[in-house]
């Protein structure tokens, strides 16, 4: 393997010596789990990290148990040394990027499930996905043992089941979330993006000023309903060649708002597909 | 309240604040997560746990969501003043007993399951009760974060489950398990043996008799099949009123031996009813 730009460890047993050096000298640890095929938006995470902590683990996992059957575990987008590049680049003092069977050896039989918040959305769209993320994440934290933990709001649904769990299950973390970082266009940034067209690529910048024209129409007190219809109605006439959901619920919990108009905070979340690639997007209105 | 025999608190952010004092001392950490009604097995949990860290804690929390709707929970016996006292005498250091809304509070959402070795024995006859089990003890590991965890024997498979989920989810813990105490006639200590009368109290003497007797004719060579159906034949005529099973296993993953004879280590379990009262032992063989 070529050399990396920044230290890189394989095992739970190398991270925590780590860990737990740096603890001994008093420094708190920052920690922004990943799947790798990094982008300007987890590079924030990291210095959101860094503003936060006097270290900062990234780690770099392609967690096969949050893709269904019929979806792209394979194709995901990898490449260790250009992660560890940018990661470095970044600030970031450490990679932990284990294998699939430093993660779930042999006999492997556990895990986190996380109910009602995982139901809608992604968790209705995913079958399974929610259970794959609830469980790595754990695992991932109580290897690191950071002080805090970053994740994008880009991956809303996420990182509200990933709130719900820490706190249920009294991991000792503080989890940060990252405001999700987007092209000029609106776009967010995504790792799927890699996968888009030309032409697909302009059709992607829609779902983003779909949900800004829906929000507007909230906060002009149109109905939740008739807003949600609208917004799925424009993302077909843009060209997705299906629409998961757009919708618009409470922030917290993600249950349900409407069917009339916003009394308070909320949420507007949407997923759509153009060709084989699935992309998410989520605002606060 | 009266005052209690030794230190007690209620709430994680307390018992966190004390461990952390410890720790800065650079004092080990035991903990012995309990039901409360504590016998001399419990006791010996806490040595166990003396023996293996600088300072004791134990737990005591009636955790209804490891009962059945048609099981003891309400009848559970409870004495917090007693079991302090017992505590204190043993050498433990702190209490820890909180509520069941500091557990589980409102919007509480999350549950730790394991595959496997939770379905058959115990995980059978009791629906749902080991994924109470491992979510609470999850939930008490994680707001502890002791060095070293002690169960009983005596809960078994409880005990291989628990190892499992500890290593699946990389709960950063050592976990002892502790030899059963056993009264003279060999009935194993339970806070359950309080519900006996003292006619029942002789058949319950049965149960590990039984079992001596089987593992004798296992070391003879008789088949599995054979050992197992007779000795449920002999808790039916020792006056139990139910036999839930008796079974011999692999002694890590509790998987089926035979039905022949024997080619390495086991262990024999047991649950039979007398009366009101549901009764567990086990013993290597």
């Amino acid at each position: 393997m070529s050399e990396t730009p920044l230290p890189l460890v394989r095992t739970v047993a190398d991270l925590r010596a780590q860990v737990r050096a740096w603890r001994a000298e008093g420094l708190r640890v920052g920690f922004v789990p990943t799947m790798g095929a990094l982008h300007e938006g987890h590079l924030s995470l990291v210095r959101l990290a860094l503003a936060n902590a006097d270290r900062a683990v990234a780690s770099v996992f392609v967690n096969p148990t949050q893709f269904g059957p019929n979806e792209d575990f394979d194709a995901y987008p990898r490449g260790e040394q250009r992660d560890a590049e940018l990661l470095a680049g970044a600030g970031c003092h450490l990679l932990y990027a284990p294998t699939v069977s430093e993660m779930y050896p042999e006999g492997y039989a556990t895990k986190v499930t996380v109910a009602r918040i995982t139901e809608p959305l992604d968790g209705s769209a995913r079958p399974g996905h929610f259970d794959g993320v609830s469980t790595v994440v754990t695992k991932l934290l109580l290897q690191c043992g950071p002080d805090v933990a970053v994740f994008g709001e880009k991956d809303f649904q996420q990182l509200q089941v990933i709130r719900r769990m820490v706190r249920d299950l009294d991991i000792p973390v503080e989890v940060l979330g990252a405001p999700t970082a987007r092209a000029d266009d609106g776009l967010a940034l995504s790792s799927r993006n890699a996968y888009l067209s030309a032409a697909e690529r302009a059709v992607a910048a829609k779902l983003n000023f779909t949900l800004r024209a829906a929000i507007a129409h909230l906060q002009a007190g149109h109905a939740v309903a008739a807003v949600e219809t609208a917004a799925v109605a424009a993302l077909d006439e843009a060209g997705f060649d299906r629409v998961d959901y757009v919708e618009v619920r409470d922030p917290e919990d993600l249950s349900r708002l409407g069917p009339g108009p916003l009394a308070g905070p909320a949420r507007i979340l949407a997923a759509a597909v153009i060709g084989r690639t699935r992309l998410i997007d989520n605002m606060a209105v």
